[in-house]
């Protein structure tokens, strides 16, 4: 049926260009009846073809040079599936300003650079996608350009890491350590030989960036956002998380308090009623909150080949529908606020404090007198399990809204008490 | 900044008007930005302005005659909000072929004529839009139009209407006999003095009509959606389902089965542990599930003034930024599948019955041979509260999957049986 034909530069053919790639051959006619043209691959980017495999593409079509990719006009629509900064970024830059639409799944260089690409692709008359760079097959940015454009936004709190969801989900429902849970994410391909990026938070964070930014009108850049990851969890958290009622979960929350935005990514307690808490495994979610529509949650896959090429896929045809029809279609890039970043320090939240004592009297009252001293009040305080042999007992206090400066002092002042052995961990609780 | 200036006619100033005209009035900057082009309200149809009064809306701007409408060519979109067949349908096929663009929430017209209106907007070169016909400020319209393109749509189950959730819930969670939990959701503005729509699941059906035919491909009208609603559900069901571990929830299911469509509102068990489990009170939540994408659900407010408005605001937004581009955007109507409906009879699935019998030796043994003489298996058999005085006893029979078909035969069997005084109830399983 489709007489016009769209040509599409594939760069990265890892495991979501390998699903990229596949789906554009399997559904070809589907797509074509979609977007009312032919989506054609025409070359495909790979420096080290033997590392993946040819994936069943013709093997004509693989080049090590991305000069190819530029050069070949009858490709209209580049897909940058490379990951990460560079040499990504200098890719994604050169092919709009050799007039090619993007589609992009990379959300560091997004995080990082997304404000200038934005207003590249716009100055040079391209459109720029990035749907597949926040949560897999959840459609995230569309909603947030599109369905709701007539909220304020006033919240972004999601799950926007499947790989700690994982590790967390094993924690919690079977005691386990953080690094026995993290080996077997390895094992099970959920988590990277280098885990860095998914367990400090970092690539929440990025993801983080990215919604705050369209969702507030604000530029937010990966640097702006706090964050912090989940190795110090021990499995006494978790159960002393549910004593209280709560699970423990690494929230991204981006959220609009007294006119400032705050950007964070660490672990929460959050209510067990909740319907995040409720999200196992390697799944994501978003809790969006607008004055108009109230509470939105989206839930779905978060990574793998299949969900995030259903992403990436979705931009490639309604670009190429747009192309087929004459549409000059732009991405959006509205940045009519311009709220400030609320410093950590100046956050307000309740907070869970667990800490190794020497057990004997007094000992709550010093503690208690460096929280008072901090104006941070307590709400309720557990001794637990006592070590009689080292004469310690574990402690565990709830507190009542503080502000982060405050109890990073207090945490301090506690760590000098003589009483006082460690400080376990401190989570903040999201409400 | 927008120099440009839709004209916007709304039609129906209920709650949902109402909020709509409030929205464009209070954010008409905002709308503004992102839309390129400002929104102006010109005027607003509604037949007794008394019934609800002004609206804060300029006096000036009502009329009583559908002619000022189509006649004003400033006119440039018309929302459709009168709500029910006629005389909307009519209403907004006139404004088609009078050259504006339509935006409607209206579900029963899509569910009865949507595929006749969008064939005829596309003729007549304008866009018809209709997110807030299914899910109140949930996306789920473009989702499917834009998002899940790639993907072939497996499966659709939501929980559509937000009334009887909220009854259904207050059933479940105190135990509530079915007409005081409705007549407390007509209380709280809920539930509507005719409940009827509402509680047997015909609003679920024009809302399932919808999402079946853009989700399949295949035009699905309400005709071809089996409906039935959620009255006959006593408070021991409750009791029962939770003792299997499932809870009662009113779902719209569409999904392919051997190739062929099942489309089906009905009360169902649906395992506790599920996320649409847990989904209370007057929430919506749809999962879907795409070939590509997994399962992903949708969840929020499906219904009131604000969480429509979200939705109405959006797709006028839209449509004024393509008319403020000059683009001509036409509503998408692929029809490209043409899977057949599966007659209700024919499907499978699991069952629990509910009967009261006679409480003597053999009662089970002729109930089982009923369902053994139509093929169904029994899975599972409990003999629940037994009424001493009047000889009888409460059986709850969990059957393995059989076709609805055969179900219907033994029940009438059943019912035949000298032993069963009645058959209490019988809800299909929904895993």
């Amino acid at each position: 049926m489709a007489e016009c034909s769209i040509g599409v530069g594939l760069m990265g053919i890892g495991t979501i260009g390998g699903g990229v790639a596949r789906v554009l051959t399997q559904k070809a006619s589907k797509l074509a009846d979609e977007s009312g043209c032919s989506l054609v691959l025409k070359k495909v980017l790979e420096k080290d073809i033997s590392k993946y495999g040819s994936q069943g593409i013709d093997a004509n079509l693989f080049t090590s040079s991305f000069e190819d990719i530029i050069g070949d006009p009858s490709i209209n629509i580049v897909v940058e599936l490379i990951g990460g900064e560079y040499p990504a970024f200098d890719f994604i830059k050169k092919s709009i300003i050799a007039g090619k639409c993007v589609v992009t799944a990379n959300k560091e260089v997004l995080a990082k650079h997304g404000f200038e690409l934005l207003k590249l692709a716009r100055e040079n008359g391209v459109d720029l996608r990035y749907e597949a760079s926040v949560g897999g097959g959840i459609p995230l940015i569309a909603p947030f350009l599109y369905d709701l454009v007539a909220n304020n936004i006033l919240a972004v709190k999601g799950i926007l890491n499947g790989t700690t969801n994982y590790i967390l989900t094993r924690m919690a429902q079977e005691g386990l350590d953080f690094n026995i849970a993290l080996k077997q994410a390895q094992k099970l391909g959920y988590a990277e030989a280098n885990p860095a990026s998914d367990v400090d938070g970092i690539d929440a964070a990025y993801k983080l960036a990215i919604l705050a930014t369209i969702g507030f009108g604000t530029e937010v850049v990966f640097n702006d956002v706090y964050h912090e990851g989940i190795s110090k969890l021990k499995s006494c958290d978790f159960i002393y998380a549910r004593e209280f009622g709560y699970s423990i979960k690494l929230l991204a929350i981006a959220k609009l308090v007294d006119g400032k935005i705050e950007a964070r990514v660490h672990p929460v307690f959050i209510s067990q009623d909740a319907l995040l808490a409720k999200v196992d495994g390697v799944f994501n979610a978003v809790n969006i909150e607008g004055d108009l529509v109230g509470k939105l949650i989206l839930y779905g896959r978060g990574a793998g080949a299949d969900p995030t090429s259903s992403a990436v896929v979705a931009d490639l045809v309604n670009i190429a529908q747009n192309l087929a029809n004459g549409v000059k279609h732009l991405p959006k890039m509205l940045l009519n606020n311009s709220y400030q970043i609320k410093p950590m320090v100046d956050i307000e939240t309740r907070y869970y404090i667990r800490l190794n004592a020497a057990d004997q009297h007094g000992v709550l009252a010093q503690i208690s007198k460096v929280l008072g001293d901090n104006l941070i009040s307590i709400a309720s305080v557990m001794q637990k399990e006592t070590d009689v042999s080292n004469k310690t007992a574990e402690i565990v206090i709830m507190t009542h809204p503080a502000r982060e400066g405050a109890l990073q002092k207090a945490l301090k002042q506690m760590e000098d008490l003589k009483v006082v052995k460690s400080i376990g961990n401190y989570i903040r609780v999201e409400d």
